[in-house]
């Protein structure tokens, strides 16, 4: 990971990130300032903000300019990188609709199904590819990213494909525990489990 | 929040739930085997299940069955609230269409949406709704969480008309930070955000 930086910290920079740019203004921002708009202590605002290139000043606070553009920087919002969608149903279409992942530098380049009658399809004008192509797919387009949306109980199958196919990073909406050998990064998002941590917050 | 858990312990409680589920196997098993299993420390874990009424003993461990069932009491799995959607576009109709809320005792009971076309429709057995009919909705359907799966430029004001009608938790995809008086506790899905922070793990 970049320079050591938490997962915590890690996860909190799109958050500054997002509220900076919805914020708008001009000028100096103080890190109190950001912390209260956030409901978050200063002192963690400044620590996260440190793993960037910020510099803040004292009594000043940064420039909100400077600071949106190591922030950026530093989630890598201006490298161009492909990511590609395994399983082209519900939740791979709603992500083939949704277009805020350019922010982050991402293009969603394709999508991946097994089912024929997607097969040779667009959706938003996305290219749906056949599964047992993902190899050459991935290599012609150098995706580094890879999101399941496949169901449960061929999940890892599926992720070991693109592992096979040289794929580093996975985004796994399927609510399963995957194994990945070391150098391959999987992050979950289990909806069902977030409905169930909000009602027991 | 349930006996002052960290939200981070009580975030891996899922993962403990389901891994021990998809797991399979009967009698005992020790913290260290579920650390070993999950990547985890064991000390953590062990932390982790304390918050749950799990009895976990010296050189034996949990009864998986026991430790299922108070994993689940935990989460309240066994308390069955209803959950509305906001928003049926295709994120929308993606979670209307998934089924893995019922293990966590959520029913998604009905989606509420702007559009002519889609009031009065139903999506994968689901009712839409007429979003200037939510006070309605909420209170027949008893509603305790909803999911907004609206556009950014609206969340803010469709989260102030669910806190209006009473919700007190709802889970945002909108890639926004929501603004909610005490007592209303919103947690926030973004996808984009989760590629980002993939990225840079």
């Amino acid at each position: 990971m970049k320079s050591d930086i938490p997962v915590m910290s890690l996860q909190r920079l799109p958050v500054y990130l997002n509220y900076l740019k919805s914020s708008g203004g001009d000028g100096a921002i103080s890190s109190g300032a950001i912390a209260r708009a956030l409901g978050m202590g200063e002192v963690l605002v400044r620590k996260d903000l440190a793993y960037t290139s910020a510099q803040g000043k004292t009594r000043v606070g940064y420039q909100r300019a400077e600071l949106i553009a190591a922030l950026e920087e530093y989630l890598g919002c201006n490298d161009r990188k492909n990511a590609v969608i395994i399983g082209a149903g519900e939740l791979g279409n709603a992500l083939l609709a949704y277009g805020g992942f350019s922010n982050y530098g991402i293009e969603i380049a394709a999508a991946f199904d097994i089912s024929p009658e997607k097969i040779g399809s667009e959706i938003c004008g996305k290219p749906v590819y056949d599964i047992r192509e993902l190899r050459k797919g991935v290599e012609e387009l150098d995706a580094k990213l890879a999101v399941l949306c496949v169901p449960s109980d061929v999940a890892q199958a599926v992720a070991d494909g693109l592992i096979n196919c040289g794929v580093k990073k996975i985004l796994n909406f399927a609510p399963v525990l995957l194994r990945a050998p070391d150098g391959v990064t999987i992050r979950n998002i289990d909806v069902a489990a977030n409905l169930a941590i909000l009602m027991s917050m």
